[in-house]
């Protein structure tokens, strides 16, 4: 047991960690341009009467190291929920410690104890640090799907169909 | 307004559908292997009390034709949900009255009126007819996204470490 290592479900009192690290996330994956999260979208979808999705808070020597945001997706095939990553991130200056692999072995863990049949998430096909790490923690990669996203005007186009 | 199709959200009463429909659709994807479902795991998680996903089911001419299976995901981008689309079906026999586009149109609808950013599913990457058909519908193919995956045995594995 590391006790300079601390993970705990993150607080409204965490939105500005939570904040920084979605920042500091799209930083890294060349996407900041795509971040229009701030403190009041973030509370009134995570911390208000519905929650869309879970965030633990990893911390390091009582510093806000990383973090990880989860929600709840489903499997026909199995008919049971499964916990989908979206997020996760650890500071540079934190890196090295065995935090991501800490956070992810938490996600199996909770999994395991909420009686869900998967564990998921997704890496930027260019990330072979990420890749390589993530297929020693025992990862498929589902390579024969692919992801269709339809969003902003696309979507209104969509919806206005017929 | 085409008065044959009426899409209206799936109750108990339509379990044995909703699983006919997963076994047709996982034949179809040649995947029968995986398929664990049962009614009795399908109302658990379905019709429990926390549901883990929404159904929705086409009828036409008053008969059960396809279906959707849908639940919410997370952008920390936009700090919003999105609609994931788990399952989309429907029946050989009922193909070529535009039902797989109403279904997707009606979640386009859903998705602006819970305020969401996104509509999301995955193709699987052989499956040209559908993947041309979704892109005339807008969708942007995210290939740059590779899903991983941990189950079974891999799951325990990786929950028991250190």
């Amino acid at each position: 047991m590391n006790t300079d290592l601390q993970l705990r479900p993150a607080g409204e009192a965490d939105l500005p960690h939570i904040l920084a690290f979605i920042r500091e996330l799209a930083e890294y994956e060349k996407l900041s341009h795509q971040v229009v999260a701030d403190e009041d979208k973030l509370r009134a979808t995570l911390f208000g009467p519905r929650p869309y999705a879970e965030v633990v808070i990893a911390e390091w020597q009582g510093r806000p190291a990383g973090f990880a945001l989860f929600f709840h997706n489903y499997s026909t095939f199995l008919a049971k929920p499964g916990i989908y990553l979206e997020d996760l991130f650890v500071r540079p200056e934190f890196r090295g410690h065995g935090i991501g692999k800490a956070l992810l072995v938490h996600l199996a863990r909770e999994a395991l104890a909420r009686d869900c049949g998967r564990l998921e998430w997704s890496v930027l096909d260019w990330n072979e640090p990420a890749i390589g790490f993530y297929q020693a923690l025992g990862a498929r990669l589902m390579d024969e799907w692919i992801i269709n996203r339809v969003t902003g005007e696309a979507l209104e186009r969509l919806a206005a169909k017929g």
